[in-house]
């Protein structure tokens, strides 16, 4: 499934960017075309009173859109897809109550194997019924990141099924980088590109499609001020695992895995901070200007771009807006949040 | 600007749904080439959980991404656009602090007219800023609807502005149906089409372009319980307009007209109503299943498809969501309403 990187580093990829057990961009491209029966073509949306606020030519990528309600699909489609048949008959197993849970429950149903979601006690009810609704088998566990794995292990040795890692498995970072291609198809090369980061999976998927796509295209990613791994391990030099994340943006909580962090540096990606606070007040200017419903790790790269509008001015740039799974209970007020 | 009936009326058209004075399936057809180059194509979005909910299948169109981000730019690009050279050097006037005032200065800004809007002491600064934005003069007058005419008549008689009404002209009803006629363009023939219905200005262009495109479809309105003039005009075979309306609808509070009166007799238009309640628990459904910010007005239409699912079971069904200016501050809670 993952080729070594010298039989995939396109011409016009530098072998530098070559990362050692990465995906590189040839397997973005094979990411497309297996996950085009499945996935959305997701629309783009302009506003000009957002261009005008910024100060840049705004072009939103809606994964709010995409099937499961975020960018996850692609990935999770792309790993169940990638999958020998003898090897799919097991099924997938995960651990995530969030968007990446949803997107491999999803994707198992889309090729009709079985779907295990390892997740917490007192994961948000709403969530864990979207998962169920999608076919998947729950399997609950206590709410650290060692139960979770143990319990992840615990389902492999039962069933067999395949670990599909919501960040580090490279057919899940390439499946990512497909909305960045398909962002470029859409509107021809822009200048830069910012996504938001977590794992790291996006960005990185993301920086591959550039490399492919228009190398001389930037690549930024908006993260959080309370889960700043990102930002620390790159300003350090090697990967800072030891932060606890505090932020309201509950998909960008995970710690950089290693093979996103040598993309990230391969790549030149750099990493841009934002408040909660800033985000919050992003997230409420897409609302309102694009009329799209995002959860609160989307609206970083508007609130980056707000931030850091200086450096962005009078470029054309491409934001991902990553999911609209947002929790709507907590957004909304009075009649609209109680019927 | 509006041929006689007779001259208009396509061939699959029965000529019992021409009314007098009023606009043709041709003048829908115009309107579409005359605001192509203005006006935005929306999306048309679909859910599988809403199908399942509902039991039919379902295509929103998604009017909430149109230019000052509902429908009406439609109806008032194609009245100013309508205009004679020399009557449109005189400029646009409207009455209106909701969606057709700022769709009727923002249309007048792509003709480089002047707009005068009459608004009413006390509306929504946000709502007027966004009307200013978009370069009208605002007109303030006191809060009642003989107050607003006096004022717009004043300005008319000073400027020589022609008057823009936001449902019975006949330019703005053939320009209302150009939605209909790209949802259909856009997805084929269906079973149904829901609108919203205020002072009718939608419906009746939609049942135009359905009339036109697809005469063997249904035309249903969504009304509020607490502004059901339409559906009580209906039932009694006259127009009624004592009624105070009491809904959390903005946008339909109008009382329909009488063209609009005759048009949807002549196409058969069923009423259905629904309250405020089942809005609101639409609108929340609508942001949580499609991602998409729309105004309650445009709510009505899925909460009326859900009051009466037996009704459209199995049906292809299009919908209208007819625009995005909700209040956010009051929709929104804590940190996202306060940013």
């Amino acid at each position: 499934m993952i080729p070594t990187p010298s039989s995939t580093v396109p011409a016009n990829v530098s072998a530098s960017s070559a990362v050692a057990g990465a995906p590189a961009f040839a397997d973005v491209l094979a990411a497309a075309a297996r996950i085009a029966p499945y996935a959305h073509i997701t629309p783009v949306l302009r506003s000009r009173s957002l261009d005008a606020l910024v100060g840049a030519q705004l072009h939103f990528k809606c994964e709010s859109f995409q099937r499961s309600g975020a960018f996850k699909f692609r990935g999770a489609c792309n790993a169940v897809w990638s999958l020998p048949e003898a090897e799919a008959a097991h099924g997938v197993v995960t651990h995530s109550s969030g968007n990446h849970g949803a997107a491999v429950a999803l994707a198992a149903s889309t090729r009709g194997i079985a779907a295990h979601v390892v997740v917490p006690e007192g994961a948000v009810q709403s969530k864990l019924a979207a998962i169920r609704a999608y076919g998947a088998t729950l399997h609950v566990c206590a709410p650290t990141m060692a139960a979770r794995e143990a319990m992840a292990a615990q389902v492999q040795a039962d069933t067999g099924a395949r670990l599909v890692h919501p960040f580090t498995d490279p057919a899940v970072i390439a499946g990512q980088g497909t909305a960045a291609l398909e962002l470029l198809r859409q509107v021809g090369e822009l200048d830069c590109l910012m996504t938001p980061i977590g794992g790291g999976g996006l960005v990185c998927g993301s920086a591959l499609a550039v490399a492919g796509t228009a190398p001389s295209m930037r690549v930024f990613a908006a993260e959080p001020e309370g889960a700043a791994d990102a930002f620390e391990s790159l300003r350090r030099g090697e990967r800072v695992t030891g932060l606890v994340p505090d932020t309201v943006c509950d998909g960008l909580r995970g710690t950089i895995g290693p093979i996103n962090f040598e993309l990230l540096r391969a790549h030149h990606v750099e990493v841009l901070l934002v408040s909660d606070a800033e985000t919050m007040a992003a997230l409420r200017l897409a609302w309102e200007r694009l009329k799209v419903v995002i959860e609160p790790s989307s609206a970083t790269v508007l609130a980056a771009l707000l931030r850091y509008r200086e450096r962005f001015a009078g470029r054309r740039v491409g934001l991902i807006l990553s999911g609209g799974n947002a929790d709507l209970d907590n957004l909304l007020s009075g009649a609209a949040a109680r019927v």
